[in-house]
């Protein structure tokens, strides 16, 4: 049970900068931190030391680890054979050497997702630092278990019906492959309700993301319009998969910068260039983390006595945001993102009756 | 038959800066030019306007556009509908509406490198301007006609022997949804030989990526000690996809910098600083795209009078790389990012006899 905290922006060495020393300020409180980066010089070139894929000691309650995603995936590969060897009379996936497999897009985020998992039920963390790519790719990570749990929940009957979902229901090996790369224990006597067990690991994904004392992100931005703008973008896209938006962090050696307004109602945290050689004043000058994500808005709220969705959604417009209901679901989308979202059970199968968005909030009413 | 280009590197705000000014470059050149872009601020926020997900004319010989996955999306989805109506007694597909689809992470890249590949063939352009992410995971997204090649060939006799393999053959449905997701048309005389149809495509796509009047990579960095090691990592990570890369660019507005030694044989391009008034100074230091690019290292060379494979892998040292063989094929790791290599005819089925690592080569022999 760790805090997983992670920052988004387009300045991506300064992003870096701002992981390592939220790290080093975690573990100088006493907390376990592991810092995981991606597979590229950054981490390695501003700690000034080789990182492995691995986790090592770089300090007192500081590990360091880089996510690879060829190495990461050769271990998921072996479960996926041993797992076959169970469930097929005549394996095929034996002859394949997980040392061969190249990476597909995709890949890399169901990896890095699982890893991060792993990692957090090892209990050998109180916090996990990831300094990922920080941009929507990463979202699109953070928000896997929302968005297959969608594809599940909305599938699952329609395919069971078809005659592809029989052809397939007869082979034992499809669902088995689909939760080994999540991990799951899968024996006998579960086997019986596999969508129910992935459904309940996913459950559990979108429940964690969902507790802002488990999982935030915070924003890092300089005063240049452009990383402003994404910044602002990346803000309002975190929302649509429920991930808390903990504050503002600006990067500049001008205190007197001034972003408030533009982020409001996050707080803002002016911090100094990093420089190689001393992290104390970027250190000092970062916020609380914990406190600022557990007082940020909630990405969405259900309110049940007066029958509204609210979602927070900054930076859009309201032109931006679209809202339709197919069936028992409510989508909206915005940004590059849709969200799908499960009506509390009082409201289910009513039709929407108003929308408004208004001070940053797309207001639904049943 | 447009010259695809696009820069790598870690400072993402120059490199969209770059882009643009490539794109104006090439315009005022004569060619019909389509800048593209990520659906982020970073586009509008520069050139100052709106920038919708059609393309749209913004100067003589110039459109702009940018990728928007949900809306690549839709328009993939109708397609597989389709087709599924044709191939399915009881579609089962028909009751989603593409409205209404999350993306999860892989449909981003699978979707964007359909889109280049089909303004590419309207032959409506001269120049694509691609401003991806600039990272590992665009080169994943440029690298899939590669890895999915290898899919192919590995997993097709092993999957079709298979019990899985012979119950869905008995479904024609999954092979037309991989063919429709790279948008072929589908008759029924070519049902036969699906897998051929794929590996047609496929062979295709990596043929384009391997001609460096097609498809051309260049490296932005600035004199920041984290952008240059990216920016070598990204370099030999390129050469592990057959992706050329044409140059150094180096943003800074002072002109004494000298990055050749850390990049030799690369040619070196120094630029200013962009100014959002003023693109000028900045087109007239860009170089010469395509003539670099034709003069650059090749990724791979096969010598069949010497028996050798030679793999240029510059940005990475000799015990990064790691060399395997297993059966036909020859993989070599190095960075996040893992080759297979079918060794000419005349090579097939010969085992290695020798490998060195020297001047940035992987020499591999047999």
């Amino acid at each position: 049970m760790a805090l997983i905290l992670t920052f988004l922006g387009k300045g991506s060495t300064n992003r870096t900068q701002i992981a390592i020393a939220a790290a080093k300020l975690l573990a100088s409180q006493g907390k376990r931190v592991l810092l995981a980066g991606q597979a590229e010089p950054a981490l390695p070139t501003l700690l000034g030391i080789p990182v492995g894929y691995e986790p090592q000691e770089i300090g007192a309650n500081l590990h360091v680890v880089q996510f690879q995603t060829s190495s990461l995936l050769e271990r998921t590969w072996e479960s996926v054979k041993k797992l076959e060897r169970e469930y097929l009379r005549s394996p095929f996936l034996k002859d394949i050497y997980s040392q061969e497999l190249p990476v597909l897009p995709g890949m890399d985020g169901a990896l890095v997702l699982n890893a991060i998992r792993e990692y957090d039920e090892s209990g050998k963390y109180d916090a996990i630092v990831y300094d990922g790519t920080g941009d929507i790719s990463m979202l699109r990570i953070l928000g896997m278990p929302e968005s297959l749990s969608w594809f599940v929940r909305r599938f699952r009957q329609l395919f069971v019906n078809s005659d592809l979902g029989k052809a397939i229901s007869e082979s034992p090996f499809v669902q088995p492959l689909i939760s080994t790369f999540f991990n799951i224990n899968w024996t006998a006597d579960t086997f019986s309700q596999p969508t129910n067990q992935i459904n309940n690991l996913l459950d559990k994904g979108r429940a964690v993301l969902a507790d802002p004392k488990r999982v935030a992100a915070f924003l890092v931005t300089t005063d240049d319009p452009v990383e402003v703008a994404t910044a602002r973008y990346l803000w309002g896209s975190s929302q649509q998969i429920g991930l808390t938006v903990g504050g503002l962090i600006v990067v500049s050696d001008n205190t007197s910068i001034n972003l408030a307004a533009d982020f409001s109602p996050l707080p803002v945290s002016v911090v100094p260039n990093p420089t190689l050689t001393d992290w104390q004043p970027l250190i000092d000058a970062l916020p609380n983390f914990v406190e600022q994500a557990t007082q940020a808005p909630k990405p969405i709220e259900f309110d049940i006595s007066a029958r509204q969705v609210r979602l927070f959604l900054p930076g859009f417009e309201k032109k931006q945001v679209k809202l339709t209901q197919y069936g028992p679901e409510v989508t909206v989308e915005a940004g590059d993102q849709r969200r799908n979202i499960v009506p509390p059970p009082s409201l289910s199968g009513k039709t929407i009756t108003g929308a408004k968005f208004q001070n940053n909030y797309l207001i639904i009413s049943f």
